[in-house]
Formats: C-alpha cells, structure tokens, sequence
C-alpha cells in the first residue's frame, strides 16, 4: 500500500509570480509528488503549497524547493502583515495514509538536517518533531521574527537551531520544519443567539482550559442568521475524533434546551476521519478502509 | 471527473483455469478497464470477475469477454449446481462513481445490442434494465436454465430475448444482461436470543412486508455468540441509506428493551454510503465529497 505524507510548505513570497513559479517547478519536477494546491496572498507577501506523495520523493521535492527559495527570495527586503523568519518559513510534514506522525517526525528531522548541512540555513523543528517543549509552538519559535531572530540566534542560547549555522542565512533567513497531523476546521451552529452558550461550551471543549486534547474552540456570533457557532480546529483527529467533539457539544447543548442546527467542516480532511464517525454511529467496530471500494480502484 | 463503472460478469466455468485466464486476458488487453478481482469456485462450475472502468473501455473489455466465452465454453457440456443459461450467464453494470443508474442502462442496453448482433447469442435485460416487469428478477430470468430455455426461447412468446435471435446460441446459450446498484451486505446484531425479535424487525424493515424499498432482510440466530441478527441486503443505499435501516433498528430494539450490540458491513461497499452515515449523524449537511483529501490524490 502507497504512503501518502501531506506537506504544506509557505515561502515568503506573495507578489512576484516568476518566482513561486520557479519554487513550482522545482516541486513538479519530482516524480512522485503532486502539487494539489497552491495560494498567495500579496499583503501577507506569503505563499503557501499543498504537496502530496511518497516518504522519498517528497523529501527531494521540499529540499529543490527550499533551495530555490533561498537563492530567489532575500529577507532583508521582505515586508508583509504575516510572521516570518526565513524565504522558506515553515514546512510541516502531515501523514495522510499507511503511515505515521512518528515517520513524518523522522522525515522532518532528516529534511531540516540537510537544509541546515546543506543549505546553511538554521533550522528549527516545531510542533511534533520539537526537540524542546518551548519549540512546540509555531509562534514561540518565531517570536522576534526575521529581524528579531538575527541577533537572537547569536546571544540567546534558548535560541539555537536544532540544525545548520548559529546565525541566520544572510538571505534565507531561518525555517522552521516540524510533523503535525492534519488540521480539520470544524463548526457546530447552534439554534439560539446565546453567545454566552456558545462560549461556555467552547471553554468547556477546548485543550488550554481542560477539555478535550488537540481543540482549539472559540464562541461565535453569525449576527445575519441570529445564531451562535462553536467555532473549532481539531488538530489530532486520531486523539480526539470529531464525533466525540460533536456528542459532547451535542449533549451541552440539550442540557441548555439549545438544538443543534448543523456542523461544518471547512476545507479538506482526510477520508478517514468521517469514516471513523460512520463506524462509530453504525457500531460497524470491525469495519476496515479496505472495504471501500473507491481507494481500491485508484490504488 | 472520471466516471467509474463496475461490472460483475459470472462466466459458467470453474474448472478450467485456462479458459479463464484466456477471458481475463481480454479484458487486460483494454486500456481504462482494471480487473479488480476474480473468484472461481469447482461444483458451481462458475466464475465471478469484477471489474472497474470508465464507461467506454468497460463496454469493448467486456464485449471480448463474452465473446472469448463463447469461443471457449460449451453449455452442451455444462454441468454445475448454480443455476445458468449461457458461457457468459449474467453481466449487472454497476455505477460508483460519477455516473447514475440510467448511464448504467444505457450501458447494458448497448452492450446487449451487440452481443445479440455480433456474436448471434440472445439477451434478456434484468434489474434496472429490464424492459418487462417480469425480467426485473433474475432467477425469473434464467428460469429452467440452459436446458429448459432451448425450448421454451422458441415455443413460449414470454421467452422472447430482447435482443438477438429467437433461439438459444448452440454453445454459448443466452446472457442476461442488465445494471444494478452497489449491493451492501448489512447486518445488525442484537443483544438477546429472541430469534422472534430478530424476525419480526427484519419483516418490518423488508420491502417485500411493506417495509424499506431496496432492503431484503432475515432474522437469524447466531448460536455460538447466543445473540440474534438481522441480515441484510440493501440493494440501493442511494433510496435507502445504511443509517436509516440501522435507525430503525435501533428503534425497535431499544423498544423491546434490547441492546444493539454492534453492525457489519460485509465485503466491499462505495465510499459514499458511510461518508453519507458520517454526514447524517454530524448533521454535516453540506458537505461535499470534493472535500475528502485523498480522492483528490487518487483522481
């Protein structure tokens, strides 16, 4: 069976076209990976890919791009709304099928490695490949940005990389590469104009204030429709699945007299993660993904 | 997008791999057709390929199947204990994917044309197919097999083929062709060794008891657990989808004071009838399959 590992690289470029285009065709002239979306945004000056693939070739692919990031892209000019520390700012690794968050941890490491080595730009690994709890946090490896971190990295000890030189790239500036899982963007709209409803049951689900693991909850207004929404990213759906999200905010809820009027999920998400919630409801305990009849055609 | 269309023919022939290898390699020789399984089995005498495709390839793969059929197998010389009235016996076209059950019609009308034409062997069109009320049922069909339609083809104007001459093909006899929906094989297992609760649900929930359209279903004992079942068949999770059928079941149990223990899915069934479980439950009404990451990696 195919791995397929995810990787959301995002470059430091938003306005000249010619060179996410050049960083594009360093990507799909690797044979097996495909470039399955890419955006940009001028004002943030920040380009962000979706590369799917094998272990292997993916490691190549993100390696070319990350060079030519770094020979096309000069930090000392860059400006933008969005945090930044390198032409290549960060690129997570995210397992999709027949692997692993370990595999992606070890493919970050051996990625941010040979940036560092090879490229002599620093590298830091955050989120699962973190080797310290402090670098964990995207934002807390990034604190200071570009412009911060060029003196930083040269007196603050806490601040040297996992990888490559102790000063920044003189145009590359640093990366940050690191595992995660694959976010899911998850809405539960409920029949009220309660936000403080709303914002109970975002507090009672959420990881920072003791609910469940790896959700982030926020309470919404939707002022134009008179209702309140649970507005949520689900960062480990394999911990914390998305049924166990939707029956406790479901049950909060009834407890409140509140119906839920729907859910939504924005955006992508892998395949499994609604199967997952078909077993559940069904009790189908011994049901395999190999009983699907679509991913064996395609396979 | 691609359409994906499965086809299932049953070939009589069990005993000789040779002359199966021979109609495989008929239909490995079409480009777009993939030969997803193939099972034989020596006392029915029978063979049951599946195969995947876009529309056009499958209707040429399986046209040379049932002429490589015909070239190969005698029903002079057929014996076996499944029911049969030709070397190709039956063919159901199958949609998954970006297709309907009446492309699927067109489909089994078309390639029943062609083998009545080209290879002078009689259809008869089944299921969705069918041209009359009474040819919708299979075994209706191949009523009297081989032996009993070489006569009654010619002397009973109920026997009429809809396609082709009026007379069996003297080694291949007649094919039934026709198109189908998935066929899902359900069951739901119930906490108690009522085997009366077990059949009582099960002849509520079945078409034939004015139940559920498209659901076939039994109340079985399952001995060496000490529980019941209800098994079922649901021949188009499209009209009747699995979680209405396990709703009901649920129900009915939970008012008899009984415990669903779990359910099974048996064998394989299109990724769209759990997403749309999944969809159901999480109340995700506007959910799109577009937003499943991997069929995007597949397509």
């Amino acid at each position: 069976m195919d791995k397929i590992i995810e990787c959301v690289p995002n470059f430091s470029e938003g306005r000249r076209p010619e060179v996410l285009e050049a960083i594009m065709n360093e990507i799909k002239a690797v044979e097996g990976v495909r470039l399955l979306d890419h955006t940009h945004d001028f004002d943030h000056n920040r380009a962000v890919f979706t590369l799917v693939g094998a272990p292997e070739p993916m490691k190549k692919a993100v390696f070319s791009a990350v060079a030519k990031a770094a020979e096309l892209i000069d930090m000392e000019k860059h400006s933008g709304e969005h945090p930044r520390i390198g032409a290549t700012d960060v690129v997570p690794f995210i397992p999709i099928k027949n692997t692993s968050i370990d595999e992606c941890i070890t493919l970050a490491r051996e990625v941010g490695k040979e940036i560092g080595d090879k490229l002599g730009i620093p590298v830091y690994l955050y989120e699962y490949a973190a080797t310290r709890e402090d670098r964990r946090n995207l934002a807390k490896v990034r604190n200071g940005q570009y412009e911060g971190l060029k003196v930083a990295i040269q007196t603050d000890p806490n601040r040297k990389p996992d990888f490559g030189p102790e000063k920044l790239h003189p145009s590359a500036g640093a990366t940050v590469v690191g595992a995660r899982m694959p976010l899911i963007a998850y809405n539960v709209n409920l029949d009220t104009d309660d936000i403080e409803l709303a914002k109970y049951i975002a507090k009672t689900i959420r990881e920072k204030d003791g609910g469940f693991k790896n959700v982030k909850a926020l309470g919404l207004e939707i002022k134009e429709r008179g209702i309140v929404q649970v507005s949520m990213n689900l960062t480990n759906y394999q911990v914390t699945p998305i049924y166990k999200v939707y029956d406790r905010i479901s049950e909060m809820a009834k407890a409140a007299n509140v119906k839920v009027l729907e859910s939504e999920v924005i955006g992508l998400l892998p395949l499994s993660s609604m199967v997952e919630c078909a077993k559940y409801y069904l009790k189908a305990v011994d049901f395999k993904d190999e009983q699907l009849l679509e991913p064996r055609i395609w396979e």
